[in-house]
């Protein structure tokens, strides 16, 4: 027998008792509020967390104090309390202290099927929960009669070599340990950590006088919530069932009733019309004074209404951003507490087209969800199939073993992308987060076989070219067939949070938006400019491709000069669309940067086709294409290497920046263009590039009569360009960290080839996050923040900023504010994110500001 | 006219003038340092530097008090004196004085036939070098008639449009101001430039009374030094010419004496022994007093010596080091001062076998030297044609466009690599360099076309297999044909002056070896222990790669571990091998580093073989293979990676280095291993490795019954790595900055595609040097040294070094001394280069502490 010790850790739960949620747990101190909202809960007594901590390790309360309160033999239930309700804990039992005895004084009371029906749930979940007997000899029987008891009485004492404990202090007692032994087991510990709770989280337990829901009179129990826990809109929803306990109105083959009086049947509101007032009354009080949108279990006892218990009404992220404006616009919570209710993730939710809740999920693979949202269509495998089943208006995901830069029109043609290769920032990846399109990459136990047109699952299904499939770009799931979808919701509030958002941040939001489809997305997101524009995205077209191949094979630097003629009014007229779009907004355009490889063929096919279109013998031209290939191309002949070496790209990029910003002038429209230059190791590569593009603006400026100014900055994005930001920061004016490449040079880790064994890496603990999904602070942010130190000690009105995937991340966007970034530039669809998670960190620091 | 200032910076020189090199120049204060040592120097005045700089911008000197020492219409010469002789300078100007009286006067003297030639080359000297007049109007005629005289008069005045300048002073005049001009032109700074001089170097003249060598009784002049310039080794070498001036003696068509008494003619020894005697005796005393070994031009007047200049003696490195260690063995010098009168690359000429210097070079192309030598052979283009070629003890050359570890067994069958593709620190270069294989890479103007077998040059010449190309890794070049070769030398001088920079220097040596003959070298040199063994290479043999490739393809973990098992012995044998040759001095073994598919085929035969030799469908081997390809190999699934997540690799590994070591434990030989982790980026990836490890270690101890020590360490070569070192350093006893990797992380640029446009960029200045060539200390640098300190403050006892392609230059060596390093380790091939250079170091701190 456990010896028991006095403490006092025990609080009957009163208006005045002193109680926290820390201490005694969310439930306990949400009771404490219901009673000081004076409404009618049972008595109850609140088991703190240490005393719930020495009844696991052995040592009880005093339990004649303990059941003082509730007078004599009584029954009572006990419930976990535990600080954060998301972490759970053991399951309430319910009926404490039904006994022989209290078999027979019930049964005059509620009649003796009730109470039989009582005693018979009590003893199965005291042996299964508390005795941990076998559960399969407990079933509860269906008809609640003298036999069923006896069996279950005697099964109880064969199974537990015991008879029954009728002592109601000795159940209460068991009933107390064996909750709080379950909170340290392993599995709920897991559990609970999963859900971020910390390794020393607390559980505290309140026992309270049962409210029957059983007797002559009417009696039942119940669930009532004020709003649609999807939608967010008002509406009375919830179940009632007479002669019931618990939540077992919500059981699905319960015959409850509905809540309101409409065309679905019988009602509450009519059964019990003043109970149902109360309860409305309630939930208006509740929402008022608890600041939140509840769920209220009750029970009526003989006719009056007993409130036992109420939760944070759990909700859809849709619902939660309605319910957050809702109560900040009634002047329930301020505004930024709004902000601080909706979790910047998600929004994403709101974003993009879902996969039902309610959906069958028929799965056939699963990868790395490298961009949200869902998205159906037929099986293609290659870019011109996308583009053909787009010609033809016919839906298509676009499956490949990886993507390059050839499959950018084909993913603008499908609706979704999948890929067996590649990690969270391998091409696939990034194209569509940027695109808003929905994307899973690294499948890697999907076969594609492209000769046969068909993907093969891990367990042997085939689905070929044509076959539908739904792709889950939030879960990384590949859905066979077509499950049903929820459309994107930016309503109302969702703007409204968002303006409240922008209200109260204090760093810029930028998109890095490469085509004016982006640009648009990224004014409808309200970001402030465009971050990031990778101009070589824009080469790709078919006809550019041409001209860019033709640059490539050009013998001199006259020949590619000719070549690139061709292409300068296709970019200024990219440009002048763009400044258009922007309206004024600051534009930061990237020069050229990929190795120019990428813009020819791989396969045969392809030279040969390159050699028709070039007039030169295939063995010219696969020589060549051989020639520039590279062992590493991210390490390679690129960006301003490039623009070193082959001047002429540069200069024509240039050309087309700047009669772009005369063609806009001209039409009254100021645009200040901000040109940055890629892959800088050396402030020498910086001092040439400026030299050659102030050239070229002086002779754009005279030959047009027009002047304007420009910004000329540097993408830092070696380890080198960082360390040597301050010689750097004298010929730019801003400094961007493009922190993608920067990740990948810090770690020395090739984003591509990474997915491998990323998903390994992160399960054993090695790197405690994907560094290119999560930002890596301690070593990548080092170097950012050295380079950003010594930038602005070079020059101290130096322009600051993020820009790459990790920008529209909360670690990155707290990262810069603690350096003073200027703002972050992110993919279109993370500008609301960005935004949300910016202005929340304010709120945050408001709130603790040491933190 | 040019005014002409009063000013006082003509110096006679005299036993006690104030003067000094840096003022004066080299060869004023070396006539200084002769006239002190009672040699018969005639009167010479020394014009400083300002006062020449004077002269070339208009204001002479006081050409009275200039000519006042010299007496009475004497003839004159002037010299150029620049600080450093080898800064080159204007050509002597002799016999200035010289005009139609002066030529009666002569005439007297010495006859009027040399008295005439004596005029003829003065205007012809004066007339091309001080008037700039045509050169092919001014021949020194064959035979010194009146006739020619009065020609050369005619045209002289023709060209320069006023007759020949008769006035002595007017003469010396032109000749300074020409002199003192020729100094500042555009090819003359650029030339001195290209030789370390700095921009603002300085050039003084030296005027000199002529001593004719002209005359009745037997006078004429000649040149003597002491030692072979080639070899260093004491002979008395040179040349007379009895009625010549200057250098005439030294012209291959002059009828000149030798100046020794042998089988090969006349002598000076013969001719006049006196004078013979009294030069010997100026031989010992300039050796003594001046410190050096000196070349002597003199000039017998009339039977009497005079000594016009003395030049310390040009020579090959090899006489370098035998004249500096002569000259501290007989107590001339101090030992540290030999060790600073030696270049340390000078010693690659020593270590390897190179073109020799009169050769006759018939240039078939130019790469980069990649590393130095010479080797001759017949052109192979294969690794499979070079091993056949070894086998007919046929040398050869190897010939690819580029090299990749495939063809390691084909380089090590040849004489020398030549590729047309890579860098500094390719492949090729890389491995050449470890083997002292002569090796030239990058040699793009090439074009190799393996399916013809030819080598087609720039200019279109064209070699095919089998013809015979040699090879200067030292200078780059390809040579068609045969030229004569010189012998290395590694003379008991190289190895006496090794052993004085071990007894000065204070940082360790150790050289980079991954063979068993690679650490024999080491030794050789006297390396202190090996700093990195690269394991890996000993897995490209051919029943190991066989093996390795069944490893690769294994399905599960047993299965690897079973076919790994079979590389166990081997990699046992090459252990005790390694520890065995080194003797108990430190190795360290860096675990297995490559990608796995280096070991794989890429081409169809390839897979083909590899298919069969795995019996499996070349379908499932070609899909595998493609699998396994990466974008970014440098970036990707290597080091560290692949230990973590395939960990049977290392436990191999890590068994037979501890198996090796309880071998040569129980012949009595206690070897402590290094086991070195590479490419880590975060201290867990160490922690996870030494858990495997040290329970291997345990395990090897309790089966052997032997205990062992061992240290393991982390190759930091990830600018993560760096950042992070004291969180590494908890789990690493030692730190080895692996600077090829560091580099290339940090700038982003892979080593192997930087080749394209290293040239360029150096060429523009846009990095000083090729950061894979010279220690990048103000980037990569900075890391090294943030990375040091960091693990330091962790564990103060940790040990630092530098391994890898920089490790044995001076730039590197100074780095890793300023930063406490323990040691660097290099190439063995570079070892003495390294341990002169550590040592160099001390001795220059200590001569100038504050540098």
């Amino acid at each position: 027998m456990p010896h028991r010790a006095n403490f006092s850790n025990l609080t009957l739960i009163t208006p005045t008792a002193k109680m926290s949620a820390d201490v005694h747990g969310g439930r306990a101190k949400c009771l404490q509020r219901l009673v000081r909202l004076d409404m009618p809960v049972p008595t109850t007594v609140s088991l703190d967390f240490k005393s719930v901590q020495s009844i696991a390790s052995g040592t009880m309360p005093d339990m004649d104090v303990l059941i003082e309160p509730f007078g004599g033999a009584p029954l009572l239930s006990v419930r976990p309390s535990s600080e954060d309700p998301d972490w759970g804990g053991p399951g309430a039992i319910l009926n404490i202290g039904m006994n022989n005895t209290k078999l027979v004084e019930l049964s005059k009371e509620v009649g003796e099927r009730a109470a039989t029906a009582l005693y018979l749930r009590f003893i199965q979940a005291f042996a299964v929960h508390v005795a941990r007997l076998d559960p399969d000899e407990f079933d509860v029987p269906s008809e609640p009669t003298a036999q069923a008891l006896e069996a279950a009485l005697s099964a109880y004492e064969a199974d537990a070599e015991e008879p029954f404990p009728q002592d109601p202090i000795r159940q209460l007692t068991e009933v107390l340990r064996s909750m709080a032994r379950a909170w340290e087991g392993t599995t709920a510990r897991l559990l609970r950590q999963a859900k971020g709770a910390p390794a020393d989280a607390g559980l505290g337990l309140v026992v309270q006088a049962m409210a029957l829901g059983v007797g002559a009179s009417e009696s039942g129990s119940g669930v009532i919530q004020y709003v649609d826990e999807t939608t967010g809109e008002t509406q009375i929803k919830g179940r009632y069932l007479s002669q019931s306990q618990g939540r077992e109105a919500l059981s699905l083959d319960a015959p409850a009733i509905y809540l309101t009086r409409d065309e679905r049947g019988a009602s509450l509101e009519e059964l019990c019309p003043d109970i149902f007032a109360e309860l409305l009354r309630f939930g208006d009080v509740s929402r008022l004074r608890l600041r939140e949108e509840m769920q209220i279990e009750f029970t009526i006892e003989s006719n009056s209404l007993r409130i036992l218990d109420a939760v944070r009404l759990q909700r859809s992220s849709r619902a939660g951003v309605k319910i957050a404006v809702a109560l900040a616009d009634d002047g329930v919570i301020p505004r930024e507490e709004a902000l601080m209710r909706v979790e910047p993730v998600a929004l994403n939710e709101l974003l993009h087209r879902q996969v039902a809740p309610q959906a069958v999920r028929d799965v056939f693979g699963q990868g790395i969800a490298a961009s949200p949202g869902a998205a159906r269509g037929r099986i293609v495998f290659t870019a011109n199939e996308a583009q053909a089943s787009a010609a033809r208006k016919e839906a298509c995901i676009l499956v490949r073993r990886e993507t390059t830069p050839e499959d950018i029109r084909g993913m603008h043609a499908a609706q979704a992308v999948v890929t067996v290769r590649g990690g969270i920032t391998s091409h696939a990846a990034v194209i569509g987060r940027g695109m808003g399109l929905p994307c899973v990459v690294g499948a890697s136990d999907l076969v594609v076989d492209a000769r046969k047109r068909q993907l093969v699952s891990p367990d042997g299904r085939v689905l070929v070219e044509g076959d539908m499939l739904t792709v889950d770009g939030t879960s990384g799931q590949l859905l066979v067939g077509e499950p049903p979808l929820r459309e994107a919701s930016l309503d109302g509030s969702f703007q409204t949070l968002l303006s409240w958002a922008d209200d109260v941040r204090d760093i810029g939001v930028r998109a890095n938006a490469d085509t004016p489809s982006d640009a648009q997305t990224a004014r409808n997101f309200a970001a402030q400019g465009i971050g990031l524009c990778r101009t070589e995205h824009m080469f790709f077209d078919d006809d550019r491709l041409t001209v860019m191949r033709e640059m490539i094979f050009a013998d001199d630097a006259e020949d590619r000069r000719t070549t690139l003629d061709r292409l300068l009014p296709m970019q200024r007229a990219d440009f002048i669309e763009l400044f258009e779009i922007m309206a004024g907004q600051p534009v930061c355009l990237r020069l050229f940067d990929p190795p120019l490889h990428e813009f020819l063929p791989s396969d045969r096919a392809g030279l040969r086709d390159l050699a028709e279109a070039l007039d030169r013998p295939l063995s010219d031209v696969t020589e060549r294409v051989g020639e520039l290939r590279e062992y590493n191309p991210m390490l390679g002949m690129r960006g301003v290497r490039l623009g070193v070496s082959i001047p002429e790209i540069y200069e024509m990029q240039a050309r087309a920046i700047f009669e772009a910003t005369v063609a806009l002038a001209e039409r009254g429209v100021i645009v200040r263009p901000e040109i940055m230059i890629p892959l800088v190791s050396a402030r020498r590569e910086v001092e040439l590039v400026k030299t050659q593009i102030d050239a070229l603006a002086a002779e754009v400026q005279t030959k047009s009569g027009q002047t304007f100014d420009y910004n000329l900055g540097v993408m830092v994005e070696t380890p080198r360009a960082a360390l040597r930001a301050g010689d750097i920061a004298e010929h730019a004016t801003f400094l961007s960290f493009g922190t993608n490449d920067l990740t990948q040079m810090t770690y020395g880790l090739s984003r591509d080839d990474a997915g491998r064994f990323m998903s390994d890496y992160v399960r054993q603990g090695v790197y405690p996050e994907d560094p290119f999904h999560s930002f890596d602070v301690e070593g990548v942010g080092e170097l950012v923040s050295i380079g950003a130190n010594r930038g602005r000690s070079q020059r101290n009105d130096v322009v600051l900023s993020i820009c790459g995937e990790h920008a529209g991340t909360t670690d990155a966007i707290a990262f810069a504010r603690a350096n003073r970034f200027d703002y972050v530039s992110c993919s279109p669809f993370r500008v609301p994110v960005a935004r949300l998670s910016a202005a929340r960190l304010v709120v945050a620091e408001k709130l603790s500001p040491r933190r």
